[in-house]
């Protein structure tokens, strides 16, 4: 199995010179928050993903979470990790201070959040759930609720779920047809939701189920449902739980991969009625799950990357070590010297990095939004589907290399490299599928807005080429034109759309993954283009800075020649997606469906 | 479960349209060949693919082949769909006549190979082994064994399998250590050989191993190795099976999908060593295996159709039944019908008709390459890597588009959506990874042969453009200045290649994978187009001759749709690919292993 290490000095250099987080840290009057914190809390963190969580992701494979007697054990050694996670106080990081968090920024917890997702991706989803639930109830629970459920969720000692999805409700979220009865203060809930990650596990003392149902009088259609508390185990009036309330696991599903994540369809009401209490107001709850679905889009999205980054280090530990061939001088070769295997490193290196700096950018504007900077409000909305989508489509092809480079051996599941590919197919399906993503990108976010924030982003890579144009770097200077024959083509892409697709709604439907698609590649490369432009700046200083001096010259090259690399592999693929989404795919629909 | 359907008529289409079966049956005098009989066994096999070989598919994976006592056990139900598919006579289709085959043309043979492929690829995979046996033999085997051998092998009472790569030796052929020492008439085989494909199994009275091995006075590396017959169970004289030689199955790999298919170590001379018999002349293995290569690896290059084919049929049927949403008139809605599901669809059947256009008219080619054509040899040759390579690798993006379609269930094991996905895997991987075909193409196949066989290609290309330009058809005009765009942008990328590439070797490796994906889309995008054009032509002629008449105007609209929708979709790959090429991907090594 493939030893896990935090990267952490990527981190650190996003956080430093893309997200420039001391600046952030002081604009905003965040008096804790530094680079030197986040470097500290990057390694602390590393340590617990690389000595516990990443040997127990195997281990999960194997001997996923089954059901036992109406109850979810999880997979062996789950719990304990579990508890060292709440124990060194993991869980606290970004919740609010009033009810015991940290209250750090989100920009420091998707930093950390990746490498639990790299450690092991289907313990991860556990607390990434209860970060949900905590944020609904911040924002919309009342004060009662927040004080009974809040300081427990944001501890760790209970942990939380999103009670969304029902067998005829995948994507379309108005056939939910689970039904909520008032009864008293609460109320009670009947139906069934199925795909519930952590929906029953042994590893705390309570889980606080968010649900989705209907009250009686509700409007049909997604303006009829409303959000409720549903906790497994009833409170006492001291808070504490006492007896099992009308909600159970009754099966989990058989899954291609996150084996120890147990995906449940929990049963609400089969006796009494489940016990629920309403979050904020009647009616709400899709508008209540909006609210959360920038964070939890990103939030996947980063999974997209953290799974990635496990595959890179497992396949340069392979390629490195596993030999094919013999010099002339009858030396071994190592496969990493093989061009088509370099090739394939670089693209999964320069793959992740950038990823890693579109998530940490996309999320210190949900940071700044939260601070009131309505610019970066817009550029969370036009983010997200795109953290989301792309990246996730991208850690397809990216854990795919993996096994590739492995060749053989890539396939037989006890090298671990088909696991990290089984993981991640789940995440270009659930939070919303790329078509979903995609459909909100060109529609809601592109569209109805205008392009302004579109025009906004084009703006911004349009300025990154100019500074790039000025300088006399060599590598720089490669870059330089890929990224802005890359902007041009976006922008014939922004004008297509505002004429064509706005015309034409099916047809920006067509093409609207290549648009997403499109964006991603655009976005990574002009964020890559932009770290090599630090780079360089960096290495050429003479008078260094402490921050500065954090950064070898050898890592400060290798920037360079992973922005370079991405400039020559990705940045064709910009010019593809455009040149389909110029075409309108107008053949999309040329074959009626007895033709398929 | 999917049901699984022949597709006869696009196999037929393409054999009788761009295959021209029945000119080249006359040009060669194959009496029997003609469109009317392939329609006849396509027919014929489809039943057996549809109602024996498909449904035991999902009891394969769910019960895989396992070892018990040293000896494999096959999946339940194999041995009588083997004994099935052996006493209908399928076994000896293209087997010479000599020894009992049918003497069938190869294109055929694949045409038929699709449809096992599509059913149940592990399944397939051990027939496709023994055709592989079959070849070497025929070949290079003596009289003697020829006789002894090959009626079985051909009429599938027997099969047969390939053991060519060890622990150390994977890729690399040379590094070969299994051993042979000579002892009378035979000689006497000690070593392991693993990945060998249904190395045991229950199925037939014996299996006819082809082992690579070294002769004691062997020179170093690839001109030392000499192949051997090593039969399961010795024979009488008379040339039945009696006792078991010194070769076993040792153990199973665990792997990431084929569960059906073993995938043995086997283990060679244990004791008194093997018993084995020299096929052709010593040191000259390699030399044979290469002779076998050309159909081998375009076979795997089938089984990415076929895969590619029955997850289409999957998705189709699972988009046609889910519903999500309802129209303003409260009836609900197809996801068919979204469009971005039917540009997945549309994804998938275009890749399917191009890839099945490609594989039938290179095996074609190997068919008029056996009957002295030479262009045809040198067709063959460029050919094949592109067809294993590229088929393989669009694969793995249109089975994961079946999940993609199937959203949350396509994550969930029952649904077999993801058994073809964990199948496909393994595609890109045996019988040469992509990275090989790659170098192949663009060192041997293209460097070296200064390019003369693409400059073929590129100008057969031409020519159907040439054709496309006279026509008035508003769907061909779409397509026809796509095509052409492709085409000068590959004739870019020939002009490289003879220039940087030849200079700069190690460039050439670096892109070689890309320049060969840009061939695979260049070369589905001309038979494509050259499809719509012949069912333009069909469609518009008014003395319809007996064959056109078997295409009803649905089907010939359909094919210019799926051409359209390729030239939308697809061709804009082979600008990237060649943008990729044309950068010459100089970054591949601009980090040190270190750096990494």
């Amino acid at each position: 199995m493939s030893v896990y290490i935090a990267p952490q000095q990527d981190t650190i250099f996003v956080l430093d010179q893309l997200v420039e987080l001391d600046k952030l840290a002081a604009q905003y009057a965040l008096d804790d928050v530094s680079l030197e914190l986040a470097e500290v809390i990057v390694q602390e963190a590393g340590k617990l993903a690389t000595d516990v969580l990443s040997p127990l992701n195997t281990t999960g494979d194997k001997h996923g979470a089954v059901l036992v007697d109406q109850q979810v054990q999880q997979s062996p050694g789950y719990k304990e990790a579990y508890q060292q996670y709440v124990d060194n106080g993991w869980a606290t990081l970004t919740g609010p201070t009033e009810f015991g968090g940290q209250g750090l920024p989100n920009v420091l917890g998707t930093a950390i959040n990746e490498l639990w997702h790299s450690a092991n991706m289907a313990f991860a989803l556990c607390p990434m759930l209860s970060q949900g639930a905590v944020e609904a109830l911040t924002a919309h629970g009342s004060p009662e609720l927040q004080k009974r459920y809040l300081h427990k969720l944001i501890s760790g000692e209970w942990t939380g779920t999103m009670n969304l999805t029902e067998p005829n409700a995948g994507s379309d979220l108005a056939a939910i047809a689970c039904k909520a009865k008032p009864e008293g203060d609460h109320y009670r809930i009947r139906g069934q939701k199925i795909y519930i990650t952590w929906g029953d596990h042994q590893m705390t003392s309570n889980i606080v189920h968010l649900v989705l149902a209907r009250l009686p009088d509700a409007p049909a259609g997604v303006k009829g449902i409303s959000l409720f508390v549903v906790p497994k185990y009833l409170l006492s009036d001291e808070g504490e739980p006492t007896e099992l309330n009308d909600a159970r696991c009754i099966s989990l599903e058989h899954k291609l991969g996150i084996h120890a994540s147990p995906t449940c369809t929990m049963s609400f009401g089969d006796n009494d009625g489940a016990i629920g209490y309403l979050i904020g107001e009647p009616n709400k709850g899709l508008s209540y799950m909006f609210t959360m679905m920038n964070h939890a889009r990103q939030s996947v999205g980063l999974q997209g990357l953290s799974i990635s980054e496990r595959a890179y280090q497992q396949a340069r530990q392979f390629a490195k070590d596993r030999t094919q061939g013999t010099t002339k001088e009858g030396q071994k070769i190592a496969i990493i010297d093989y061009p088509d295997v370099r090739r394939m490193l670089m693209a999964m290196k320069s793959g992740c990095e950038a990823m890693r700096a579109l998530s940490l950018c996309a999320a210190a504007d949900i940071d700044k939004h939260h601070h009131g900077d309505l610019d970066a409000k817009a550029r969370v909305e036009f983010y997200t589907p795109i953290v989301k989508g792309w990246m996730t489509e991208l850690s397809q092809e990216l854990t795919s290399l993996n096994i590739q480079i492995h060749g053989g051996m890539g396939f037989v599941e006890e090298t671990g490299a088909a696991q990290h590919f089984r993981d991640a197919r789940i995440l270009t399906i659930y939070e919303g599928t790329t078509g979903i993503q995609a459909l909100d990108l060109v529609g809601r976010k592109t569209l109805n807005d205008d392009a302004n924030a579109l025009k906004q982003l084009l703006n911004e890579v349009s300025n990154t080429v100019s500074q790039l144009s000025t300088s006399t770097d060599t590598t720089l200077n490669q870059i330089t034109p890929r990224l802005n024959r890359a902007l041009q083509k976006a922008t014939a892409v922004k004008d297509w759309l505002l004429a064509q697709g706005k015309a034409d709604r099916q047809m920006a439907a067509n093409v609207s993954v290549d648009y997403l698609m499109m964006m991603g590649y655009l976005c990574g490369g002009w964020l890559m283009a932009k770290s090599a432009l630090r780079a360089v700046e960096l290495s050429g200083q003479n008078n260094l800075n402490s921050e500065a001096n954090t950064y070898s010259e050898d890592f400060l090259t290798a920037k360079q020649g992973t922005a370079h690399f991405y400039a020559e592999y990705y940045l064709p693929r910009v010019h593809q997606h455009a040149d389909t989404v110029l075409s309108g795919l107008s053949s999309t629909f040329s074959l009626d469906t007895d033709q398929l």
